[in-house]
């Protein structure tokens, strides 16, 4: 599926619906997997504003708007992560999913994934007070993020780290941000990218965990079946955050 | 307030209630510290339950009840941890609140305050399988537990904050525990004391943290009164438990 940028607002605000199976037994393991990745086509690399990016056609204000937009975001995650360790019984779990809050918060001031994201926007010249005060996120964005916390909230955990799992898809991503940036808009400087590639060496071993208490935990229909729409759920999600700071600073 | 164990279970039910003062002007940081500190006449250290224990007439089967029970509530914990760093958006506060959460949960099989608790129960008498099962836990003492992981996640962050802080009457209590156990149940192992122990630097240290959170956050008369209401809440909670573990194991 092709997508360009003179489609209109309202076709894009979804993403390309994914299969999600109607299953009349149980996956096994591997082919949960499977169905699982096989989501990566909603996956919102594909949406146009990311397209745009990568091929260097963003303006140096639309950067702006998405970078400050995202770190509403970024503050969101550790707040779901604690919200899935809220919900689950299991220490050993508990014990791992941890690490996740503490790559974004960081161990000290200073360190952590949302502030590498703030030293991002400043890269790419959104001033550190108006990363920080969030004057430029749109209501649309957290509302975004925040249905996501509110789902790691309210779902059973393990419905929650199916969620998690648009990070399968994650690190192509991230190299093809790692790659455009120097290319497309070489005004930005290198440490700028530190954020992305923090993500390289995180994201699969998350996803990797979170896959694998899918897949030990989500072995009924209806589980696989929660888990598959759960994936959904996030993907749409994060589809329609790209998809309104892609409307709110469109250029023509 | 002088209690026996003559007392009938129902004026048991609850603890004596804390004052709750009626605020018309907010509080200075001291005098909202000093007024939280007040309520530790309402902690279940006064519980006959607790005072029978210290006075080393708690059965073998008894103590047994109580610390197969009690794993419940050292279970919750982590929970209502990450219940209030799902609701908080200060990087800050989350970093310094995530150790709570490692303390308990501890950092590799076979670490942390659940794993002292269940080898408090094993040297207390109860195998390790009938601990983790939780088939000795009242239905009583898994609502109380779960009611403060409930408010933990639906209240606003610095309630939940205020509520943790009956650790301030603690240390108190720990070191109780630890004089009483080896005078009056020299049956007891030593190394079984290692939780207590292990609480006695952690509360301090967590109790500090929290009351300054509260003293920073809580300056209007509103929220000094949901503060205080707060910690009564759990007071309360803890009176419970201790009153339904108190009253299951009953022996005369």
């Amino acid at each position: 599926m092709t997508m360009t940028a003179t489609l209109s607002a309202a076709s894009l605000a979804a993403p390309p619906p994914p299969a999600i199976p109607q299953l009349e037994r149980p996956l096994g393991s591997e082919a949960l997997a499977d169905g699982l990745r096989s989501f990566s086509t909603s996956y919102y690399a594909r949406h146009p504003f990311h397209q745009l990016m990568h091929e260097g056609r963003l303006t140096p204000l639309q950067l702006r708007g998405w970078v400050a937009n995202r770190l509403a975001y970024q503050r969101a995650i550790p707040r779901k992560d604690a919200a899935i360790i809220s919900n689950c019984p299991d220490p050993e779990v508990r014990r791992e999913w941890i690490q996740r809050i503490i790559d974004h918060d960081g161990t000290g001031p200073g360190t952590g994934g949302i502030e590498l994201w703030i030293r991002l926007g400043e890269a790419l010249g959104v001033p550190r007070e108006e990363m920080v005060d969030e004057r430029h996120v749109l209501p649309g964005v957290r509302m975004a993020a925040e249905s996501y916390v509110t789902f790691c909230k309210t779902k059973p955990w393990i419905e929650a780290v199916a969620s998690s799992l648009t990070e399968l898809f994650a690190p192509d991503l991230m190299r093809k941000r790692i790659a455009a940036f120097p290319e497309h808009y070489p005004w930005i400087r290198a440490e700028a990218l530190d954020y992305f590639k923090s993500r390289l060496v995180q994201a699969p071993r998350d996803s990797q965990q979170g896959l694998m208490l899918v897949q030990l935990h989500c072995t009924t229909v209806e589980s696989q079946q929660r888990a598959f729409e759960a994936l959904a759920f996030k993907l749409e999600m994060l589809w329609v955050m790209i998809d309104t700071i892609h409307n709110a600073y469109r250029e023509s």
